[in-house]
């Protein structure tokens, strides 16, 4: 089968696209002819090594599918051949990668995908939606009732972390830059100010003045200065992305005020936390809730393509990859799905 | 009656011994003839004003106190005079401190003294054991089995959070000075470590090798570097002291690792916590399972020397007043009492 893959963790150039042999079949796998895939950034830091865990040689990259049951384990119940299915945790942790033609998945990692369900928007949210029901419900418990403030609102993980909070009951105060404001509207967002406000701290005080509950900056600028004069006493600052340099905080500030700071990683998530993270966003997809920025459709071949730009930049919406489309269109759309 | 006080919140200069009217007695609270009380780090915050939170005017100070009921408000049923009492959550939030002849205390804030239990080490140990327990248990979720990081093992604070997590059935690693190791072993400690050592981290996993579940760095120095290298993937650091200044802490560490960074004080414990914690000392005082470093046993009129001790330096074990003996014996043991 064709596959996208590096013969050892390594830097972008490494990435090869050629024929590896189609994955064994364990007995609590399931076999999918894989349709499309998405390119997250986690997995450029799997495929450097930055991220450090387990693989395989050669290495298959990618996270996230969406396809089609070819055969199922001997040991699997919940799937048939010709079922419709995504996961969201491949290529770390011993697994391989889902740029491929085909992919073993464990079975507790698939799920159903829901009737009339575009799979392109399915794979676009699986990751950043994922990312926001373990940041939100998982680590920050998040209540109904309670008001949060999302950094990065505008991005993949922002657009999700809105639209899950909102459902959830949840108001939002978001931050983007204005001409990504009103996007940040239309996931639910009740309030959006501009991150670069040099008094966004006070700004968000306007409209939530005990503090918010919950600060979570999806962009991984973390200006702790803003969140912990945001943040509500007894609140918490939820971290899942960072700059390489350390950080100033003000330790003294948020201890006498109750306030935790929650690192989290998704490539951690526990498999029984991540199938609950599928119930809902299948639920929210077949409600309409999610949405995705497609920006590009492209063939296997642009693997290390989209490895570069989301390594050199803030890429503003998804890039997806076709395994079986190798001439495929190459599609910049900058629409929202 | 006798108090210390000051006339609202400012410096150490400011405060006054002498008269005040004994305090009025709600239905819920509790008339104490004080005997003895501790003067805490914490009740210099509140005196001067750099931990907010509301007083009366003139606020008389200190949080602790041991002492026998003279008369329970009428709603009150767990208390009738001559009960040998003690409280730890006097002088902030509202209340009137302790450093007086007579206290009212909040009904749901007092707890019996046990049967053959030496008040003086009642008091001394009240504050930090609470602080140990809330930490511990409510904060960190602490489970048996588990090792923790204990920084400044020989303090007040580090000794009973060594004695409260060696009696929950966990491992204690802690630092100190080599003068003061043999303290730390005594209290339960399984491994002391120098906290001078340049290469602390590693020492501490070459006692465990995962990493420590949880570290809580009771001196307030607060070296996030060697915590964040010393904690185990998706462990606890607990802040309940910190320097003034901002500490650069490397969040990207932190958050690959699912680490998280828990800010707490005291002063914001729900009563029913703290009622919690009250149950668990009084247990191990029953059990001698609990020891205090009792330095100094002064008149009331010291209330100002032991502000000006607890602000100048690290205090290395308890200051005790006692209200009704006006000229009473200096004592300055040094010793474990």
């Amino acid at each position: 089968m064709l596959a996208a893959y590096v013969p050892v963790p390594g830097p972008v150039e490494t990435i090869r696209v050629g024929e590896v042999p189609v994955p064994p079949l364990g007995a609590n796998e399931v076999l999918v002819t894989v349709e499309t895939v998405a390119a997250d950034p986690v997995d450029t830091l799997v495929r450097s090594g930055a991220y450090p865990t387990p693989v395989q040689q050669p290495l298959v990259l990618g996270r996230d599918l969406v396809g089609t049951v070819l055969e199922a384990g001997s040991a699997v119940t919940d799937f048939k051949p010709g079922d419709r299915v995504w996961s969201n945790s491949m290529g770390h942790d011993g697994r391989q990668g889902s740029f491929a033609q085909y992919a073993s998945v464990p079975a507790p990692r698939l799920y159903h995908l829901p009737a009339h369900v575009d799979p392109r928007l399915a794979v676009a949210v699986a990751h950043p939606a994922a990312t926001a029901y373990l940041a939100w419900f998982v680590r920050a418990r998040l209540r109904p009732g309670e008001t949060v403030l999302v950094g990065g609102g505008a991005g993949n993980v922002g657009t999700a972390a809105t639209q899950l909070a909102v459902r959830a009951g949840v108001r939002v105060l978001a931050t983007a830059r204005p001409e990504d404001q009103e996007r940040c509207r239309a996931a639910g967002a009740d309030v959006v100010l501009d991150y670069r406000d040099p008094h966004l701290a006070t700004a968000v005080l306007d409209h939530a003045p005990d503090g918010v509950d919950v600060v979570w900056d999806t962009s991984g600028r973390q200006d702790i200065e803003v969140s912990a004069t945001a943040v509500a006493d007894g609140g918490r600052i939820v971290v899942t992305a960072a700059p390489e340099r350390a950080t100033t905080v003000p330790l003294r500030r948020l201890y006498t005020r109750d306030v935790a700071v929650l690192g989290m990683v998704i490539s951690r998530a526990r498999s029984r936390d991540l199938a609950a993270a599928a119930a809902v966003i299948n639920q929210m997809l077949t409600e309409n809730r999610l949405t995705a920025r497609i920006l590009a459709e492209l063939p296997l071949e642009a693997a290390a393509h989209t490895h570069r730009l989301l390594e050199s930049d803030d890429v503003a919406g998804r890039l997806l990859l076709h395994p079986w489309n190798r001439e495929g269109e190459t599609v910049w759309t900058g629409q929202a799905s």
